[in-house]
């Protein structure tokens, strides 16, 4: 079966009967893509780039194999002419680019491609699938992070993230943003992030009362067993955790926690806390599940809910309050001229395009501009170079390294825009005065 | 690279620790685990199975590679001996499930797996993640099908998918649920879908005009061109093509259409349609896209816009009004005993169940009865074998058969769960005696 993570047949059809026109036409010129998002969910203030490096790889081992062509040539919808120039096809161009974890605002580029028309075209519906899954997740677990900072955030949603790709994604992108770990084994296997877990309701259930069933499981994991004590009646398993505490630590066995996944978290840990600091188990973590978000997890930590950690699942993973960004993939460039898309609602800044970003003393975003790639502005610029000629320009950076920078960038937020309801003035984009005169040209020159 | 839609370590940690712990205990007998939705998203009157095919592969695949034995070992997280136990585990347990495309509804087992307690468990994640996000999907697009029924409705959003199997899962899934194509190329590729496409704004802008964009379209598509004419003027683009028309008729070139994918889309095809059929193009037919989801396809379609044809993108792949479903796997019996959680608010029906549907004289739902599957009870029942001794008991039907089922079922759906917005009162799923009496039982066993 053929790789749709991999395969350059996932893509819009469109891609490949436009390619089949610009090949016929000649028109495979230098063309300028660039990666950005239209608007800003409701509930976001900010965004954070990720997914770069997946979309660098998708980049780099574009081809199309022999089964990919067999299957387009019998498919009748393309001349064989078509079908040989696919056999060669490769990605060849450029990409600058913000870093992995670069909190970012509408309209900005997070990234760009520079590439003969056919390539930067097809690549197209992967790369805005790659950056937007990412970015998405990445910037809701920002959120929880923000909201959270000193508790343990661990990704729970593999189960009811949109497939498997969907799952690792949220897995990494969650990493990125702060959280301490995931509980998707192959994320660990993958990316190197720290996995934990402890135990569901069936394995409870299997057993024929808790007691065998905590017993058993401690046993088994002698160092770091966290037990779920809501099967039946969580303050009774509480109870249950601490008379059986002083019999496992006889045998050798420091359980490391327990975990409420139902009920009013709040309020249960609270009790649970106490049961737990009176029968001698002061040293027990509380870790706190159940259809958390970073709503959910302001109210738990604004009541100083003695829980250690969190496990944040199916709303980080679907990102449930904004599951998609409007992001698009446009041209803003070809063989040499400027473009703008000037479709109702949808117009775009044209040309190659760099994002000026002003600190204010201490260190705080103040505000951007978008200005283009080759006019001198002051403040930092966001996109990079990191692709040349197809090839990367380095190794990807270490994800821990990426996940380093991301606090420092998070860091940077002024305090209105780390809140989780809509900032009352959203961060200030401007543009530039060479690039609104820009605007104005190719307006008049396409009228 | 593992691949993550195989590989048994896309998985919670805890279903290996928990695992490691059956083993240890012996606690290796027969397991019954259903997998049911808990309760419905707001907006949604019914769901719509799918996804089971792709469950069935991972069961009957599921295995260990060396690879992944390496790197658990590797890991330090658990004993040599787990390593081995894993290396020749297999699903060899049976499935009964209902038919990919049976409309069901809360607390219904759409699946049941009854295997080895260590079997049973460790596939839980991924069956979830597989049969949540189809259902998911097939869900939404039920509703986008019974909006615009005698339109042509076409999956355009991959690229806003979570990832590439959620993009293929989105084509499938919408396919089932009766959507007539989708833009996915690989789709079309893996599942037979018919693919359709136009061509895009970044197609229009690489011309110096939009008439040597639709011209070099159309003559390398001579058979079914659709034109994209919103880039700069809709209605300037409908008078281009009336112009354009004539000539490429002369050329042995018809056009098939025209896409409008901005503005105020109602009243852009009203004059648009007006433009073509006074301009001798009434052949043509117009394609409508753009941020479209079942709401506003239904105001379209209620103000009789005269469109052939709707591509239906972010909205349907996300799901985005309910991006997920509270949905659970859990265990139901141990050992021959049932079970029941009673987890606060989260409580689940024990024992092996089926659910028998009532129609009324007309064919349509009248009641669905949750009972015991060894009972007498009148009605369909829903929940067929579908895998024995973890071999299929039959090939995997045909998408199009599933979907043809799946037209049947939305037949039967009463009016009041055909609206888009909430049923007043929701379809009446009752609980047999014989289950309330089993879960009585259970009760007073685990008091």
């Amino acid at each position: 079966m053929i790789d749709a993570q991999r395969s350059p047949l996932l893509t819009d059809l469109y891609q490949l009967t436009m390619l089949e026109a610009y090949f016929q036409s000649r028109i495979e010129d230098t063309a300028v893509f660039e990666f950005f998002v239209r608007r800003l969910p409701e509930q976001r203030n900010f965004l954070v780039a990720a997914g770069l490096e997946q979309t660098l790889t998708f980049l780099q081992g574009l081809h199309f194999d022999q089964e990919e062509l067999d299957w387009l040539a019998a498919s009748g919808k393309f001349k064989p002419g078509f079908i040989d120039r696919l056999a060669c096809l490769r990605f060849t161009g450029e990409v600058d680019a913000m870093a992995e974890g670069t909190v970012f605002f509408a309209d900005e580029p997070i990234l760009r491609v520079i590439a003969p028309m056919p390539e930067a075209q097809l690549v197209e519906s992967r790369l805005v699938n790659l950056l937007h899954l990412q970015t998405l997740i990445a910037s809701k677990a920002a959120r929880c992070v923000l909201t959270a900072p000193d508790k343990q955030l661990v990704d729970f949603g593999m189960r009811r993230a949109h497939g498997a790709e969907a799952a690792m994604a949220a897995a990494r992108a969650s990493y990125l943003a702060g959280f301490a770990a995931t509980a998707t084994v192959l994320a660990e296997q993958r990316f190197g992030i720290p996995t934990v877990g402890t135990m569901a309701h069936s394995f409870v259930q299997a057993h024929d009362g808790e007691e065998e069933a905590f017993l058993n499981f401690a046993r088994c994991h002698p160092d770091n067993a966290v037990l779920l004590i809501d099967t039946y009646d969580t303050l009774r398993g509480a109870r249950r955790v601490v008379e059986l505490a002083p019999r496992l630590a006889a045998e050798g066995i420091a359980l490391r926690g327990v975990r409420i996944d139902s009920g009013d978290l709040g309020a249960l840990s609270r009790e649970v806390r106490k049961i737990l600091d009176t029968g001698g188990c002061a040293a027990l973590k509380i870790f706190l599940s159940g259809n958390l978000d970073e709503f959910r997890l302001d109210e738990l930590v604004r009541a100083q809910t003695p829980a250690d950690g969190f496990g944040i699942g199916t709303h980080l993973d679907v990102s449930e309050d904004a599951p998609s960004l409007d992001c698009v993939y446009k041209l803003q460039e070809y063989a040499g001229m400027p473009r703008r898309k000037r479709s109702s609602g949808k117009a775009t800044w044209p040309g190659r395009k760099q994002v000026f970003r002003h600190l204010d003393g201490a260190g705080r975003l103040s505000r951007d501009v978008l200005g283009l790639l080759d006019e001198e502005s002051p403040g930092q610029t966001l996109l990079h170079p990191v692709m040349r000629g197809g090839e990367r320009l380095r190794a990807a950076p270490a994800l821990a390294q990426s996940r380093e920078y991301c606090a420092q960038q998070l860091a940077t937020l002024p305090e209105p825009l780390r809140g989780l309801h809509p900032a009352r003035t959203p961060y200030p984009v401007g543009v530039s005065d060479a690039l609104a005169a820009l605007a104005s040209r190719v307006d008049a020159a396409f009228a």
